[in-house]
């Protein structure tokens, strides 16, 4: 298996984290975005998108992020971390429920965060304020239902850590690191899911290859 | 099995066809978005988000569009159309990958269009034509790649028609009853897959639906 992708980019390190929680051997081709690497021919002959990361596994040609992590989870159902909710349809279906939560709530106000928080300050670019506002306003809306959620349940799907929590790892980890911390730390539950999903091992190792790139 | 929403919605016509492909019964709950019910004490207690679609099925309850037709598309699987893509996890990994293709690289610049071209005048607003024309140049990049798989493949994921060509019924339908229709028609092999799949006759039952409304 080969992961081409880039340590800073969050779709990346949500491939990354689940290859770690599975403990299985891969290859880390390193994406030089700086040069444009992701727009070159040989990269869109892997993801037409020209995004990272991109996957490769035989013949089999992944991208989008939530689509390799779910393939990488039911290939290695039996290694590593149970990261589905094998069951009945309905029990599937909770699972998917989260996936799509994380997807469609939480992400787009996050990623917009992640961009004029952290990426805009990293590359010297200037934070537009009224932007970061509009998207903390709506962030918090969503955390006040998964404060809700996680006062029931220990995860966000069911009582062990699942590709529903996975999938935020990136995103919350950049926050954690931003002004917007304080929409996690003023949620006790948010709070301490947030504790517990970050310091796993596998997101230790994925930090890890984020650091030798700062 | 019970459907909350609206006809209106592009999520709530999404479910919509789901059900009639699988050609499963159920009972439509017509919410009053123009009286706010969405967002009743009742409602939330569906979906804490606030949005339609929600669906009822016994002690079942689930939201977010996508993961409830993936529920009934499994659930029925041997009923009316095969929506799915059973086989390996490497057949499977293919239709997740253009499922999410459809939500994160074709739905974000399409809903921006339907709002901006179809819902904004509907509503006796004002387009704002940069941000339309901005989500054009966006919507014509992804489409590109759509022409060019389209030309190697019949649908989307596979030789038959799939839930990742259902996801994208509701808001292609809008736009191509916009300024954006030139998008698809000046691409062959969209504007022939367009044409099939808005001529299944589960979206013609979704479209009288729509026309109830208007």
């Amino acid at each position: 298996m080969k992961l081409h992708g880039n340590p800073l980019s969050t779709a990346t390190q949500r491939v990354l984290a689940c290859l770690y929680e599975k403990d299985v051997e891969f290859q880390f081709v390193d994406v030089d975005m700086g040069a444009g690497e992701h727009k070159s021919e040989k990269f869109l002959s892997l993801n037409p998108f020209g995004q990272v990361p991109a996957f490769e596994e035989g013949d089999l040609k992944l991208f989008e992020s939530r689509a390799t992590t779910q393939y990488i989870a039911q290939e290695f159902s039996d290694k590593g971390t149970q990261l589905l909710l094998p069951g009945s349809n309905k029990t599937m279906a909770v699972l998917q429920l989260w996936k799509e939560v994380e997807a469609h709530q939480f992400d787009p106000p996050a990623t917009k965060l992640v961009y004029e928080l952290r990426y805009k300050p990293f590359f010297g670019l200037t934070t537009d304020t009224a932007v970061a506002e509009e998207n903390e306003a709506k962030l918090g809306k969503v955390l006040d239902v998964y404060e809700g959620r996680l006062a029931q349940s220990k995860y966000l799907a069911c009582e062990h850590f699942s590709l529903a929590d996975l999938h935020h790892l990136p995103t919350v980890q950049y926050l954690m690191g931003s002004s917007a911390k304080k929409l996690f730390d003023s949620r006790p539950h948010v709070s301490a899911w947030v504790a517990v999903i970050t310091a796993r091992p596998s997101w230790t190792k994925v930090q890890d290859m984020v650091k030798q790139k700062v």
